[in-house]
């Protein structure tokens, strides 16, 4: 998905956002605001906004010295997850269709963002609940299917800290390996190897990172260890909007789930802000 | 009022919500996002968001040749307005006191603002309705009925179009002359000498412009008649955000009646969004 113009306030106050969460002074937050001036003005149309946000909060990380800035908010939001795992574990076993069940919560978990707002206005339960019952907007489960019963493993891209539990429910019951794919290194509220463990995503899945301190899956600057497992897997989860962002034409092995949470990816996916999709990715061009 | 960091994701929104309200080409919108991007970046720290505000929307005017781009939901605004002013005056009319409620029909019409979002999303009746019975935020009425009891006559600085009918509302109670002060050009939906007149200002007082095409007052910008005027002024009232941005701190003659619409202006006044505020300005420094 190209960056729309409506993203380019959203990326501002998301740089004022890192910069206070990385602890900056007002005279580091005005100066990392200045470089992020200068930044937009250099970026070509057709970036994605996660190519934009990449350097965005590497500017941040830089300015402040804090490697990363939103460790205690993933610690938090893990730590939090993992005291539901329990309960959502029982969701899914008397679920009538416990793989449905999983898919709905692994994409009630993306509701876990903080690139969307200062904080923690979600409603995890709440999340769940809504998502347990809510058509979908976007409904691509019958070609998920589909490939899931070809796949003999299954390449499955993280989103954020925390969600990363989410995951773990609908992991430990799919019949494939699955390779679970985490950042490079720490940015935004995004999973780490590190991050995953914590969440026991160990236990269910291999972990792997793509080479990348990215939000979404910006495949240039990944690790070509990931770039050739990308190519050839037979089937990609990718979570949440920063690899719908960066995925949604990257063609039919790859489905997106996320929870639409802003009017940009609104307008993108057809659907209103709150909707659930579960959306087979078309072809570029 | 400084310009607080929260501010600058706000410039770029507005700028591309008044290129769209301008009839901009997604071309000239971007083009429009340059300009304001490098304009940020020359802006001192320490310019109050008017200013700012100011360069942006003749950036806008400029590049898209619309002189006037609220032209028509000003018009609107004020139509709509019109047609609530028999119930607003035989609210007043009404009134155990007043003058007092036409001093709060005069803070609901600020919710008239089309520097805030996209669009008509306020409800006029539900705010007239609210602020009748709210207690005020800041309440510096004793301090405005005794300069009130003491001027012979009264600057009263306009903010929006449409808001122009609920001045009008609290005018036609004032004993004394009032001079109503416009903008010197078109800016945003802040209201010109043509729009005071469509909401029959000149019915009531006597209409001058400030010379100046910003949002709010600022005094370095307007007229050399108008800033005589207002050094003269034994009381002036000041509507609005922006007014209350440029001259929150221009000594006791001057009070800011507004409404809080936005978070960066809650802190500094120390009142939640959706206060109403009437507060004698304090003195700078």
């Amino acid at each position: 998905m190209r960056t729309y113009l409506d993203c380019y306030p959203c990326f501002v106050r998301q740089a004022l956002s890192a910069a206070r969460m990385a602890g900056a002074t007002d005279s580091e937050q005005w100066e990392i605001l200045q470089q992020t001036f200068a930044l937009l003005q250099d970026f070509e149309l057709g970036a994605t906004p996660p190519e934009i946000g990449t350097v965005i909060h590497r500017i941040v990380r830089e300015d402040t010295g804090n490697g990363d800035p939103y460790a205690a908010v993933k610690a938090t939001s893990t730590r939090e997850a993992l005291a539901m795992l329990p309960r959502l574990q029982t969701i899914v076993s008397e679920a009538a269709d416990p793989l449905d069940a999983a898919l709905r919560l692994s994409i009630a978990g993306n509701i876990i963002d903080f690139g969307m707002g200062d904080g923690h206005s979600f409603g995890l339960w709440q999340t769940v609940e809504r998502v347990l019952d809510q058509p979908f907007g976007v409904d691509d489960r019958p070609a998920f299917y589909a490939t899931l019963d070809g796949a003999g493993e299954v390449l499955y891209l993280a989103d954020n800290a925390g969600e990363t539990v989410f995951d773990r429910v609908l992991i430990e019951l799919l019949d494939v390996p699955v390779v679970y794919v985490v950042k490079g290194g720490p940015v935004l509220n995004d999973a780490t190897v590190d991050d995953a463990v914590a969440a026991g995503l160990d236990r269910v899945a291999q972990i792997v990172d793509n080479g990348a301190a990215a939000p979404g899956t910006v495949l240039q600057h990944c690790s070509d260890e990931f770039r050739l497992r990308f190519e050839q897997a037979a089937m990609v989860i990718a979570k949440g909007q920063g690899n719908y962002e960066t995925l949604s034409a990257a063609g039919p092995r790859v489905f997106n789930l996320l929870q639409v949470k802003c009017p940009v990816i609104a307008r993108d996916v057809g659907q209103p802000v709150g909707s659930i999709v579960l959306k087979q990715a078309g072809v570029d061009g």
